[in-house]
């Protein structure tokens, strides 16, 4: 993922990326991570939650796993199933990078949405 | 859309103005595009997303499609069926112009509502 | 709609007044309008809709239209439907007032409450 | 309501404190106020309603008044039930105290929560 | 929980680390405690509920107590039920620490997401 568009690289205005992924039986985690160098300051705000058109008539738990703290259990965000809940709001979850997605149950796909903010404060090296 | 309202063009106070689109069968893809004279600091944030009346009782799939980072595969944000979930919320998803939205499944009328916001920075050409 | 309280009218801190209205096939359009000596920065921010209990089971679809921009056509906000989703999020949708809320489809009665959100910047005649 | 926690009342950081009341046929209105002495920029921030697992399989429209503008009528915020939308968020609706909120229709237990923000402001006597 | 990323604590930028718990019929409640050294202003910020995909098919509504104000009575957050609704968003609802989150019905497995933000200001020991 570029920042092409960043190039007033002096500011400290937060620069907002989309980012997605899809969780499915054959790919059931993902893994959002930012290079060393853009370490500084990096968060993945997710948005919204939903399933394909495809998706079975089951439940599908989402989760993530973080390396924040000592714990690092894996967290369910949001169940969804076609016939009851085929979609939500994420509700503004903020996450340090990296993060891992996975299906905890259901085989997908189900789409994750969310935005690669980047700030850069001024006592970043 | 004009900004005649915005003539204090000096302060930074965002102008906030209200988009929507239709997407349909006929018209399965829409796009949002600003033009280069107001490139400095535009954004549309997504507000909702709901199907019409008259929409058949299938999964309707909204996707988005941005031109940030390396990737441009399709994000899909949503998905809506009259009889399961007809309305949602977007999470105020912020999408930077050009971005185009397109129906991955279903025939609609599907609309998605946003705001095309407009701030000036200082260091704005 | 009297802002009374607001006799620190130096100050920038906004003023938040509740307001709400009601659709129904009575009365299938409302407008939100302001005097103009408050024309100066306010805004109605949408919080909420929802159907009252005598609705009929079909499909009511709310829409918006502003002055804003070129364009004026109606913006589609919500759906909702008794046995399906009675009540939604607007997501915090702001408007520049005048704005007129119509049914598109259904009888109502439909609600629709939001904040009359009155800023009184400095640089404000 | 006690602010004990608030020793450090130069400040200007906001105290939030949790609040929640029960609507059922026995207590069908509830009023949140507060003491004349902490009336400088009190809000009450709306969160989330939700149904108690003992509710009938009926609409539940909550609303609320204010005394806020000249208007003063009730206005509805959401509408539940049990085997359709049994729980909904509040979409953050800011209220000015004091509020009242009723049950329009419905005989519960209908549970509302939300936080009750204390700002002391600098010119605050 | 560790903070060891937080070495800047000359800061006021805060620090946000992702929380959860599980709630079920064998641990019906779960406390979020901090410890006192990071009493300073820290917030637990709650993001979504939703439940496991084994959950019964019964209401599940859950509640939280904190120690916040004079009444302490437990404050029902969210209703959800897997047929009809198994996932909601909590609408940013924030707690000061300690707070317990229980099951008021149902016997899960119920899973709670939240942020621990940590914020160090200027005036704090």
């Amino acid at each position: 993922m570029s920042f092409t568009d960043s190039t007033d690289s002096g500011s400290d205005r937060p620069v907002s990326v989309l980012w997605g992924c899809e969780l499915s039986g054959a790919r059931s985690s993902c893994t959002f991570r930012v290079t060393e160098d853009w370490r500084c300051e990096q968060q993945l705000v997710l948005r919204t939650a939903c399933l394909g058109e495809s998706a079975r008539d089951e439940f599908h738990v989402l989760e993530v796993v973080t390396e924040d703290g000592d714990d690092r259990a894996p967290v369910p965000l949001a169940t969804l199933k076609p016939s009851v809940l085929p979609s939500t709001s994420l509700a503004g979850v903020e996450l340090n990078p990296p993060v891992t997605f996975r299906l905890r149950a259901g085989s997908g796909p189900l789409y994750v949405s969310g935005q690669h903010v980047s700030s850069e404060y001024r006592g970043c090296p």
